[in-house]
């Protein structure tokens, strides 16, 4: 087992919609083939032009009332709505079902580093195809075959403080099973499947920070024996899902 | 923002109660001020002698019903019961608030990479104090001043798999607080409280592997402006749980 490097890419400017975010990346980082470029969500959005400005929302009667529960503004709640297809809690705040299946708060919708006092982002419609899009401009412009995470951060139940996660992935695996495989002892180990997506995605995440504008990531000497997989698959399927 | 590194501590041996790991780990890898050592709770378990014989359980009438309907061993499910306060849900897998106040499966007991078929491991009483001594120890031996992350993976609610955490910590930060802090547009952050030691329990995770007997890793370059905190303040308070 090798070790594995974490390095910022520095000097993104301010991403704007239909920006060449892979451009943008391979200008300023040396990706090489097997490396696993992280992205944060939040630059994503930006290049697919994923906003919302709040003045030209309307909230419904049931917007308001949430928001009130909650003192929050009518018109974010509204825009979260509109990205849910359910309310998971709404104490204190929003957690939601998103239209692609993650449970989170205010369905990623967000303000922070977003330019204008009333513009909010979006998830990516569709993180995998956001991830895929990436890698293969990516593969034209730079020729190297990497790895895509798309992540955001997460709030988890039961423990404090959020955490990064994968939205999105391509050229990577989701999981590394290790079920059937002998342990130490010989035993078989069960139940071991590990989402190495999502601590991708958690590592990339100490170099990237809130403030320090540095929302990519290259994880290096990363190659694990699996297949490639999808983010969505990472999303517990609600028949497995003991907490809605 | 610089590079961090997460290396792999290679060829310790199978750990026995009263084992000096301390030593063990110093005499294979090059600690340095500053670095975070991430250490597998099963080994931390295994040198305090946190072990249970099955063959030497009786199971109760409670244990034996709850087995029953999970097609588990009522021994193990007596030990999971000893080791927790509360059964949050028992359908298929059983998942316990812990003595420390872990949500988790099975209250952390494992059979897994542990010698004898009817062995299991337990969390350890007090995963800080174990960080802590840890720390202490490998200052005294490597004279360094690291931090010590004691990390066991958890299942998560909502997304499939397995991931690592950090049960106890000593000498690092458990969040990095942006509450407060402008972002890139002079906006105040909101409830952006980030758990740093789990997602350093998560990089570390990547060379450790559950079959490969590396059950710890150096995180090198990693320095955040925060107070050091501890493991269990990443446990969620019961009334800000809203998924009890």
């Amino acid at each position: 087992m090798k070790s594995v490097q974490v390095i910022p890419i520095e000097g993104l400017p301010e991403i704007q919609a239909g920006d060449d975010l892979a451009g943008l990346v391979s200008e300023r980082s040396d990706l090489k083939d097997g490396d696993i470029l992280v992205v944060a969500q939040k630059v994503i959005s930006k290049s697919e032009g994923r906003f919302r400005d709040l003045k030209t929302v309307e909230p419904s009667a049931h917007a308001r009332e949430l928001a009130r529960g909650m003192e929050s503004d009518p018109r974010l709640v509204q825009v979260v709505l509109d990205e849910s297809i359910r309310v998971v809690r709404s104490d204190r705040v929003l957690i939601v079902e998103t239209r692609h299946g993650f449970v989170c708060a205010n369905a990623g919708v967000d303000h922070s580093n977003v330019p204008g006092d009333d513009n909010v982002t979006l998830l990516p419609v569709d993180p995998d195809a956001s991830a895929t899009a990436l890698r293969e401009r990516i593969r034209e412009l730079a020729h190297a075959d990497v790895g895509v995470v798309i992540a955001d951060t997460f709030g988890r139940a039961w423990r404090v403080g959020i955490e990064n996660v994968a939205l999105g992935i391509a050229g990577l695996p989701a999981f590394v099973d290790y079920r059937g495989q002998p342990d130490d002892w010989g035993k078989e180990l069960r139940a071991t499947v590990v989402a190495v997506a999502d601590e991708l995605a958690a590592a990339a995440e100490l170099v990237m920070g809130k403030t320090a504008r540095v929302p990519a990531a290259v994880v290096r000497g990363y190659h694990p024996e699996a297949p490639s997989g999808r983010g969505r698959d990472l999303i517990r399927p609600p028949e497995f899902d003991l907490f809605r």
